[in-house]
């Protein structure tokens, strides 16, 4: 039993977060009583702000406060024509720690996986066709997972591209096959990005 | 870079967390806003009631957001006479899951350190005294963690409750030297409550 009902239901709600059990909970709850109210009531506010107010980019569908997020919004990265599409925002924040790129993503918010109903639709590939058709990319690059739905995610992605005419290319060397694209180190995905192949 | 200044405001707040690196900040932030804004916004309400209204029994200075906490008041736990003296909050709960002690606590918040200017006074012992000369305990079992601080705690302790003549005890088999009471197995913190030895 805890002390205060209070305390319990700080520590039964710090069990949201990915991989908190109860007792790194309560080591949580004790930490920020103990030594760091002052971090505990600003992560309080941020809390509430971005669970509120971060939405999807409107021309990429990453998480952004805004109508258009800071990469979409940038004239440099539009210069290069350039899409990689990937499946989520967590996966951007790895391809920019390579360097490599420099164009602009488009995020899917998941993968195709029809025996859950998503389908195109779901993963906003009628967003993606329509900037296909009214912007002009040089080329887009396909770096979804390389699981057996990320491929055929890729695929799906890939025909569209062809049949609008516009090159498109897969990452491929040094990822891991069955692995997370998020987990990868830079290093390997840096090569995966410098051996990509043109799919014709 | 991130998406988004609202998202690294977030990544950066949940560092405030022990134990939470750049990386997990990234996972937990991201997991929130795909899978679970209700729990986030449900965290920050509780995260703001609890590091604004959690305070310290006026009995025993655990952490609680009553004047007196729940075991404090509890008429069966009075009548033990029984007063188990740790030095933080998590102790209580590692003493209360073995369920061989069923008296009060009194917590130190700490442990008596001249050298950082933590004395008597700063671990309440103050407030112990005047306690053990008012109410009428048939014994004070010292639970301070097995380290010099803790020893050289509990001996203070044990001085001031030997000169009122009061029963006193110092947990003492199975506790490794040099570890935390909080990180011990239930088995073994049972062992050193049944073994316990009195002072005299
Ligand atoms: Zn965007
Ligand atoms: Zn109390």
């Amino acid at each position: 039993m805890q002390t205060s009902p209070l305390l319990e239901n700080l520590i039964e709600a710090l069990r949201c977060l990915p991989g908190v059990g109860p007792k790194s909970a309560q080591r949580m709850a004790y930490h920020l009583l103990q030594r760091d109210r002052s971090g505990g009531m600003a992560l309080s506010r941020v809390l509430t702000e971005a669970m509120s107010q971060i939405g999807h980019c409107e021309q990429c569908r990453t998480f952004t406060e805004e109508d258009v997020c800071t990469i979409c919004c940038n004239p440099r990265r539009q210069n290069t024509g350039l899409l990689c599409v990937v499946e989520m925002p967590a996966d951007i924040q790895a391809i920019e720690q390579t360097g490599q790129f420099s164009g602009r993503y488009f995020v899917l918010m998941g993968h195709l996986s029809p025996l859950d109903g998503i389908g195109p639709k779901e993963i906003g590939l009628d967003l993606l066709q329509h900037r296909l058709e009214t912007e002009s990319f040089t080329e887009v690059i396909l770096a979804t997972n390389p699981t057996i739905e990320g491929d055929a995610t890729a695929n799906y992605i890939a025909e569209i591209c062809l049949q609008l005419g516009i090159k498109v290319s897969r990452i491929a060397h040094g990822i891991p096959v069955g692995g997370e694209l998020e987990m990868v180190d830079g290093t390997t995905l840096t090569h995966s990005f410098i051996g990509r192949r043109q799919i014709e």
